[in-house]
């Protein structure tokens, strides 16, 4: 038992440095930019609150425990924008490799089999097939979306992003797991865009 | 339904400004002051991580849930320090009614029944009678601590407080839901508050 509390210990002063790892988006008054504790801690009331939006089947608790976690990686390899190098840097293979060697690292600080559990849970977010990992992944789209809105355009306008490459990058995973959720959001995000010109 | 899911994005969008509201505990580096919307992230982690060491018949979705909306009331108050005004601050009357009447506008953003659980949920955490609200109350007296040791002192320096304060104010309520847990936080504090004398 102390060396599985130590253990735990060892995790939890570990992941405050997620704390550290900035995001392209802003908070809500555009006073700095949003990180990743803060990011991941609003995703999981958006799993409670919208529960009632998710597809048949999904286990709400097991959503909350992946978006608490899902972030914890960027401790490594940092937060890399949906946004950056024209929406192409988020999926390449370099950083799939390095967030690998992250999620072993620190789900590795953890006793098995809790470790492994949420290890596992990581896995499945970033795999994004199974039903649970599909509407967590639609929230993860969803909220910066509507950060950037109510920030006054926040990545948006560093990236010089269209409404169509929203769409692209963003609704489209949001209308995989939430499709009532992305009409309403693309609802209020187009009279901002259209604004810009 | 529109009006079901224009409430309850009314609610995240509110729930955006707890990132604004700064803490007495400054963040790991001590780089700058921990935010309460982080803060409840690392909660809901503490709760998932230490679950083996909840007394017998908690629900840790309970207890995730309770701490993820358990500052909420912060918004329209802030953050009232553990070691403010020489520990009295925190459970003041003046304060505790502040905090019913934020809960009641906040939680009264979404739809019921929703928005009642969550009120509920926030009571009861406040009251800390029920088993799930001595565990949430247990982590969120414990992370600071743990956190103002990571960060060289934190709001033990600013408040200049003793190891006896720290036990009275903070120790009793980790010990009523995780005793072994207070044991291990004391071990590893002690050190500090002995060399500084
Ligand atoms: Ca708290």
């Amino acid at each position: 038992m102390p060396q599985t509390l130590d253990q735990q210990m060892a995790f939890l002063a570990e992941i405050e440095k997620l704390k550290s790892v900035t995001r392209a988006t802003p908070i809500h008054d555009a006073s700095r930019p949003e990180n990743s504790a803060e990011h991941s801690w609003t995703l999981a009331l958006y799993a409670v609150i919208l529960a009632d939006q998710a597809p048949a089947g999904v286990d709400i608790f097991r959503v909350v425990r992946m978006l608490l976690i899902h972030d914890l990686v960027e401790i490594d390899v940092g937060d890399v924008p949906i946004h950056s190098q024209n929406g192409t840097a988020h999926d390449s293979t370099a950083i799939q490799e390095a967030e690998a060697a992250a999620a072993a690292r620190i789900f590795g600080l953890l006793p098995k089999p809790l470790g492994d559990d949420l290890h596992a849970l990581w896995t499945e977010f970033e795999a994004h097939e199974t039903p649970d990992a599909i509407y967590a992944k639609s929230l993860d789209r969803a909220q910066p979306v509507l950060l950037n809105l109510q920030a006054g355009g926040g990545s948006w306008i560093d990236y010089d992003v269209t409404l169509a490459q929203v769409e692209e990058r963003v609704g489209t995973k949001v209308a995989r797991g939430l499709p009532a959720l992305w009409d309403w959001v693309r609802a209020r995000i187009t009279p901002w865009f259209e604004a810009r010109g």
